[in-house]
Protein backbone atom coordinates (compact mmCIF):
# COMPACT_ATOMS: atom_id res chain seq x y z
CA UNK A 1 0.00 0.00 0.00
CA UNK A 2 1.52 3.52 -0.94
CA UNK A 3 2.34 5.57 1.72
CA UNK A 4 0.05 8.57 1.37
CA UNK A 5 -2.62 5.98 0.95
CA UNK A 6 -2.11 4.65 4.13
CA UNK A 7 -1.33 8.09 6.36
CA UNK A 8 -4.93 8.99 5.15
CA UNK A 9 -6.50 5.79 5.29
CA UNK A 10 -5.64 4.64 9.24
CA UNK A 11 -8.23 4.96 11.62
CA UNK A 12 -8.13 4.80 15.21
CA UNK A 13 -9.93 0.77 15.45
CA UNK A 14 -11.69 0.05 18.57
CA UNK A 15 -13.57 -2.43 18.02
CA UNK A 16 -11.92 -6.31 16.62
CA UNK A 17 -13.23 -9.29 15.75
CA UNK A 18 -12.19 -12.88 17.37
CA UNK A 19 -9.59 -13.74 15.05
CA UNK A 20 -5.79 -13.53 16.19
CA UNK A 21 -2.96 -11.88 14.90
CA UNK A 22 -0.34 -14.48 13.13
CA UNK A 23 3.02 -14.22 14.80
CA UNK A 24 4.84 -13.37 11.60
CA UNK A 25 2.43 -10.06 11.15
CA UNK A 26 3.29 -9.12 14.78
CA UNK A 27 7.03 -9.06 14.04
CA UNK A 28 6.78 -7.44 10.82
CA UNK A 29 5.25 -4.47 13.17
CA UNK A 30 8.12 -4.80 15.11
CA UNK A 31 10.17 -4.78 12.48
CA UNK A 32 8.24 -1.53 11.30
CA UNK A 33 8.79 -0.25 14.96
CA UNK A 34 12.63 -0.45 15.11
CA UNK A 35 13.11 1.58 11.86
CA UNK A 36 11.56 4.79 13.09
CA UNK A 37 14.49 7.20 14.44
CA UNK A 38 15.27 7.35 17.64
CA UNK A 39 17.18 10.18 19.13
CA UNK A 40 21.46 9.73 18.81
CA UNK A 41 20.12 6.66 17.34
CA UNK A 42 20.05 5.25 20.91
CA UNK A 43 16.86 2.51 20.18
CA UNK A 44 15.74 2.86 24.00
CA UNK A 45 12.91 1.14 23.34
CA UNK A 46 11.69 -2.28 24.60
CA UNK A 47 8.82 -4.02 23.47
CA UNK A 48 6.31 -6.36 25.37
CA UNK A 49 3.61 -7.75 22.86
CA UNK A 50 0.83 -9.10 24.75
CA UNK A 51 -1.74 -11.57 23.45
CA UNK A 52 -2.18 -14.21 26.33
CA UNK A 53 -5.98 -13.76 27.63
CA UNK A 54 -5.58 -13.54 31.22
CA UNK A 55 -2.47 -11.15 30.81
CA UNK A 56 -4.56 -9.06 28.90
CA UNK A 57 -7.31 -9.17 31.12
CA UNK A 58 -4.68 -8.08 33.98
CA UNK A 59 -3.35 -4.94 31.57
CA UNK A 60 -6.80 -3.70 30.69
CA UNK A 61 -7.96 -3.47 34.89
CA UNK A 62 -4.40 -1.40 34.67
CA UNK A 63 -5.31 0.94 31.89
CA UNK A 64 -8.80 2.65 31.19
CA UNK A 65 -7.73 3.75 27.69
CA UNK A 66 -7.81 0.17 26.41
CA UNK A 67 -10.77 -0.44 25.23
CA UNK A 68 -12.72 -3.39 23.20
CA UNK A 69 -10.77 -7.20 23.04
CA UNK A 70 -7.65 -6.36 20.49
CA UNK A 71 -6.63 -9.60 20.29
CA UNK A 72 -2.58 -8.01 20.98
CA UNK A 73 -1.35 -5.12 22.10
CA UNK A 74 2.17 -3.88 21.71
CA UNK A 75 3.64 -1.93 24.96
CA UNK A 76 6.16 0.68 24.12
CA UNK A 77 8.38 1.12 27.21
CA UNK A 78 11.65 2.71 27.24
CA UNK A 79 15.03 2.40 29.30
CA UNK A 80 15.00 5.54 31.31
CA UNK A 81 18.33 4.39 32.77
CA UNK A 82 19.98 4.34 29.33
CA UNK A 83 18.17 7.01 27.77
CA UNK A 84 19.43 9.34 30.68
CA UNK A 85 23.07 7.96 29.59
CA UNK A 86 22.69 8.49 26.39
CA UNK A 87 20.83 11.85 26.34
CA UNK A 88 20.50 13.45 29.91
CA UNK A 89 17.37 14.74 31.65
CA UNK A 90 16.05 15.10 28.06
CA UNK A 91 16.18 12.07 27.19
CA UNK A 92 13.38 10.19 29.88
CA UNK A 93 11.59 13.67 30.12
CA UNK A 94 10.63 14.02 26.65
CA UNK A 95 12.83 11.90 24.05
CA UNK A 96 11.75 8.75 25.16
CA UNK A 97 8.19 9.65 24.43
CA UNK A 98 8.80 11.04 21.29
CA UNK A 99 10.99 8.00 19.78
CA UNK A 100 7.99 6.10 21.14
CA UNK A 101 5.85 7.78 19.52
CA UNK A 102 7.17 7.42 16.05
CA UNK A 103 7.50 3.69 16.31
CA UNK A 104 4.00 3.66 17.41
CA UNK A 105 3.18 5.58 14.21
CA UNK A 106 5.49 3.21 12.27
CA UNK A 107 3.46 0.17 13.37
CA UNK A 108 -0.26 1.61 13.21
CA UNK A 109 1.08 2.33 9.34
CA UNK A 110 2.04 -0.84 8.64
CA UNK A 111 -0.19 -2.48 10.12
CA UNK A 112 -3.26 -0.52 8.43
CA UNK A 113 -1.16 -1.47 5.22
CA UNK A 114 -1.90 -5.38 6.24
CA UNK A 115 -5.32 -4.99 6.33
CA UNK A 116 -4.91 -4.52 10.57
CA UNK A 117 -6.19 -2.16 12.49
CA UNK A 118 -4.76 -0.15 15.70
CA UNK A 119 -5.36 2.38 18.24
CA UNK A 120 -2.69 4.31 20.05
CA UNK A 121 -3.18 4.09 23.75
CA UNK A 122 -1.52 6.78 26.38
CA UNK A 123 -4.12 5.43 28.97
CA UNK A 124 -2.62 3.88 31.56
CA UNK A 125 -0.87 3.16 34.93
CA UNK A 126 2.75 3.08 33.80
CA UNK A 127 3.85 1.71 37.64
CA UNK A 128 1.39 -0.88 37.56
CA UNK A 129 1.98 -1.80 33.89
CA UNK A 130 5.50 -2.43 34.21
CA UNK A 131 4.99 -4.52 37.90
CA UNK A 132 2.40 -6.61 35.45
CA UNK A 133 4.99 -7.18 32.53
CA UNK A 134 7.68 -8.06 35.38
CA UNK A 135 9.63 -5.10 33.94
CA UNK A 136 12.71 -3.81 36.68
CA UNK A 137 12.54 -0.01 37.94
CA UNK A 138 14.14 1.56 34.90
CA UNK A 139 11.88 -0.18 32.04
CA UNK A 140 9.14 2.39 31.88
CA UNK A 141 5.71 1.67 29.31
CA UNK A 142 5.26 4.94 27.74
CA UNK A 143 2.98 4.17 25.09
CA UNK A 144 0.66 0.84 23.79
CA UNK A 145 -0.88 -0.04 20.48
CA UNK A 146 -3.55 -2.56 20.15
CA UNK A 147 -3.57 -4.40 16.85
CA UNK A 148 -6.64 -6.73 15.17
CA UNK A 149 -8.40 -7.69 12.85
CA UNK A 150 -10.55 -4.38 12.71
CA UNK A 151 -14.71 -5.37 13.02
CA UNK A 152 -15.42 -1.67 11.98
CA UNK A 153 -13.77 1.01 9.80
CA UNK A 154 -14.68 3.97 11.35
CA UNK A 155 -15.24 6.84 9.47
CA UNK A 156 -12.25 9.73 9.42
CA UNK A 157 -12.62 12.66 11.64
CA UNK A 158 -12.63 16.13 10.44
CA UNK A 159 -8.72 17.47 10.35
CA UNK A 160 -7.85 20.93 10.49
CA UNK A 161 -6.03 22.18 7.92
CA UNK A 162 -5.89 25.72 6.93
CA UNK A 163 -6.27 26.96 10.54
CA UNK A 164 -3.36 25.00 11.57
CA UNK A 165 0.18 26.16 9.28
CA UNK A 166 1.68 29.34 8.57
CA UNK A 167 4.85 29.83 6.29
CA UNK A 168 8.24 31.65 7.94
CA UNK A 169 6.17 32.98 11.04
CA UNK A 170 3.11 32.09 13.68
CA UNK A 171 -0.19 34.35 12.39
CA UNK A 172 -2.68 32.73 14.34
CA UNK B 1 6.19 3.67 -2.54
CA UNK B 2 5.25 1.05 -0.51
CA UNK B 3 4.90 1.53 3.28
CA UNK B 4 7.08 -1.37 4.32
CA UNK B 5 10.18 0.29 1.43
CA UNK B 6 9.58 3.61 3.27
CA UNK B 7 9.97 2.74 6.68
CA UNK B 8 12.76 0.85 6.07
CA UNK B 9 14.58 3.57 3.66
CA UNK B 10 13.86 6.77 5.53
CA UNK B 11 17.24 7.99 6.57
CA UNK B 12 17.83 11.06 8.64
CA UNK B 13 19.73 13.24 6.36
CA UNK B 14 21.56 16.31 6.87
CA UNK B 15 22.97 17.17 3.80
CA UNK B 16 20.51 18.74 0.95
CA UNK B 17 21.06 20.15 -2.18
CA UNK B 18 20.73 23.92 -2.71
CA UNK B 19 17.16 22.93 -4.73
CA UNK B 20 13.96 24.11 -2.84
CA UNK B 21 11.50 21.71 -2.05
CA UNK B 22 8.44 23.50 -4.40
CA UNK B 23 5.62 24.48 -2.05
CA UNK B 24 3.07 21.56 -3.21
CA UNK B 25 5.65 19.01 -1.70
CA UNK B 26 5.58 21.19 1.05
CA UNK B 27 1.63 21.17 1.14
CA UNK B 28 1.23 17.53 0.49
CA UNK B 29 3.90 17.09 3.88
CA UNK B 30 1.61 19.26 5.68
CA UNK B 31 -1.28 16.68 4.69
CA UNK B 32 0.76 13.71 5.96
CA UNK B 33 1.39 15.50 9.25
CA UNK B 34 -2.54 16.55 10.38
CA UNK B 35 -3.67 12.56 9.22
CA UNK B 36 -1.45 11.24 12.41
CA UNK B 37 -3.18 10.37 14.79
CA UNK B 38 -3.58 12.90 18.00
CA UNK B 39 -5.06 12.55 21.67
CA UNK B 40 -8.67 12.68 21.60
CA UNK B 41 -8.27 13.85 18.32
CA UNK B 42 -7.10 16.97 19.74
CA UNK B 43 -4.99 18.42 16.90
CA UNK B 44 -3.32 20.74 19.08
CA UNK B 45 -0.52 20.82 16.86
CA UNK B 46 0.53 24.40 14.79
CA UNK B 47 3.35 24.18 12.00
CA UNK B 48 5.35 26.67 10.83
CA UNK B 49 7.17 26.20 7.83
CA UNK B 50 10.34 28.42 7.65
CA UNK B 51 12.24 28.42 3.85
CA UNK B 52 13.28 31.99 3.98
CA UNK B 53 17.01 32.57 4.40
CA UNK B 54 17.27 34.98 6.66
CA UNK B 55 14.58 33.10 9.32
CA UNK B 56 16.73 30.00 8.23
CA UNK B 57 19.97 31.45 9.83
CA UNK B 58 18.05 33.11 12.72
CA UNK B 59 16.54 29.30 13.73
CA UNK B 60 19.70 27.85 13.07
CA UNK B 61 21.07 30.34 15.71
CA UNK B 62 18.87 29.08 18.50
CA UNK B 63 18.95 25.43 17.57
CA UNK B 64 22.17 23.08 17.55
CA UNK B 65 20.50 20.50 16.11
CA UNK B 66 19.74 22.04 13.32
CA UNK B 67 22.81 21.00 10.92
CA UNK B 68 23.73 21.27 7.14
CA UNK B 69 21.62 23.90 4.99
CA UNK B 70 17.88 22.44 4.44
CA UNK B 71 16.11 24.50 2.36
CA UNK B 72 13.02 24.01 4.48
CA UNK B 73 12.29 23.01 8.08
CA UNK B 74 8.96 22.48 9.63
CA UNK B 75 8.56 23.75 13.33
CA UNK B 76 6.16 21.54 14.82
CA UNK B 77 4.72 23.31 17.62
CA UNK B 78 2.00 22.63 20.06
CA UNK B 79 -0.82 25.00 21.49
CA UNK B 80 -0.11 24.47 25.37
CA UNK B 81 -3.13 25.76 26.41
CA UNK B 82 -5.56 23.72 24.26
CA UNK B 83 -4.17 20.88 24.85
CA UNK B 84 -4.16 21.02 29.02
CA UNK B 85 -7.90 22.26 28.42
CA UNK B 86 -8.12 19.07 26.32
CA UNK B 87 -6.08 16.54 28.11
CA UNK B 88 -5.42 18.17 31.54
CA UNK B 89 -1.85 17.87 32.88
CA UNK B 90 -0.60 15.04 30.69
CA UNK B 91 -1.59 16.95 27.52
CA UNK B 92 1.62 19.48 27.71
CA UNK B 93 3.85 17.26 30.14
CA UNK B 94 3.07 14.16 27.55
CA UNK B 95 0.50 14.01 24.86
CA UNK B 96 1.83 16.91 22.98
CA UNK B 97 5.23 15.64 22.36
CA UNK B 98 3.51 12.38 21.14
CA UNK B 99 1.48 14.05 19.08
CA UNK B 100 4.21 16.15 17.33
CA UNK B 101 6.57 12.66 16.94
CA UNK B 102 3.76 11.02 15.34
CA UNK B 103 3.17 13.92 12.93
CA UNK B 104 6.86 14.26 12.47
CA UNK B 105 7.17 10.66 11.51
CA UNK B 106 4.39 11.32 8.62
CA UNK B 107 6.51 13.78 7.10
CA UNK B 108 9.19 12.30 7.08
CA UNK B 109 7.40 8.83 5.39
CA UNK B 110 5.94 10.90 2.84
CA UNK B 111 9.08 13.05 2.27
CA UNK B 112 11.23 9.98 1.23
CA UNK B 113 8.27 8.41 -0.93
CA UNK B 114 8.53 12.05 -2.77
CA UNK B 115 12.14 11.27 -2.81
CA UNK B 116 13.04 14.37 -0.40
CA UNK B 117 15.04 13.75 2.57
CA UNK B 118 14.17 14.61 6.16
CA UNK B 119 16.05 15.30 9.33
CA UNK B 120 14.01 15.01 13.26
CA UNK B 121 15.05 17.74 15.41
CA UNK B 122 14.86 18.21 19.39
CA UNK B 123 17.66 19.79 19.86
CA UNK B 124 16.66 23.58 20.03
CA UNK B 125 15.63 26.24 22.39
CA UNK B 126 11.71 26.41 22.39
CA UNK B 127 11.69 29.64 23.78
CA UNK B 128 14.11 31.33 21.36
CA UNK B 129 12.65 29.75 18.48
CA UNK B 130 8.98 31.07 19.46
CA UNK B 131 9.86 34.45 19.98
CA UNK B 132 11.69 34.20 16.46
CA UNK B 133 8.94 33.13 15.00
CA UNK B 134 6.86 35.37 16.74
CA UNK B 135 4.35 32.43 19.00
CA UNK B 136 2.10 33.62 21.46
CA UNK B 137 2.76 32.11 25.37
CA UNK B 138 0.77 29.24 24.65
CA UNK B 139 2.21 27.96 21.39
CA UNK B 140 5.66 26.01 22.41
CA UNK B 141 7.64 24.51 19.66
CA UNK B 142 7.93 21.10 20.34
CA UNK B 143 9.93 19.19 17.46
CA UNK B 144 11.39 19.88 14.22
CA UNK B 145 11.68 18.63 10.68
CA UNK B 146 13.73 19.38 8.54
CA UNK B 147 13.25 19.29 4.35
CA UNK B 148 15.29 18.84 1.10
CA UNK B 149 16.33 17.06 -1.73
CA UNK B 150 18.96 14.73 -0.30
CA UNK B 151 22.79 15.36 -1.18
CA UNK B 152 23.70 11.96 0.23
CA UNK B 153 22.19 8.87 0.81
CA UNK B 154 23.75 7.93 4.15
CA UNK B 155 24.04 4.18 5.14
CA UNK B 156 21.33 2.70 7.50
CA UNK B 157 22.63 2.60 11.31
CA UNK B 158 22.37 -0.99 12.41
CA UNK B 159 19.01 -1.87 13.81
CA UNK B 160 18.34 -3.70 17.56
CA UNK B 161 15.62 -6.45 16.98
CA UNK B 162 15.73 -9.35 18.78
CA UNK B 163 17.37 -7.56 21.92
CA UNK B 164 14.56 -5.50 22.12
CA UNK B 165 11.40 -7.63 22.25
CA UNK B 166 9.51 -10.08 24.55
CA UNK B 167 5.84 -11.62 24.14
CA UNK B 168 3.85 -11.52 27.38
CA UNK B 169 6.01 -10.12 29.84
CA UNK B 170 9.82 -8.70 29.99
CA UNK B 171 12.37 -11.22 29.93
CA UNK B 172 15.66 -8.37 29.67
Amino acid sequence: MDVMTAIKGRRSVRSFTDQPVDQDMLLKLLEAAVWAPSAGNGQTWRFVIVTEETMMKKLKMVSPGLLGDPPAVFVIAQDMALSKQKGGQMGPETLTKMDSAMAAQNIMLAAHAMGLGTCVIASFHPGAAAKLLDMPEQIVPTLMVTVGHPAVKPPPPKRLFEEVYWFEAYNG
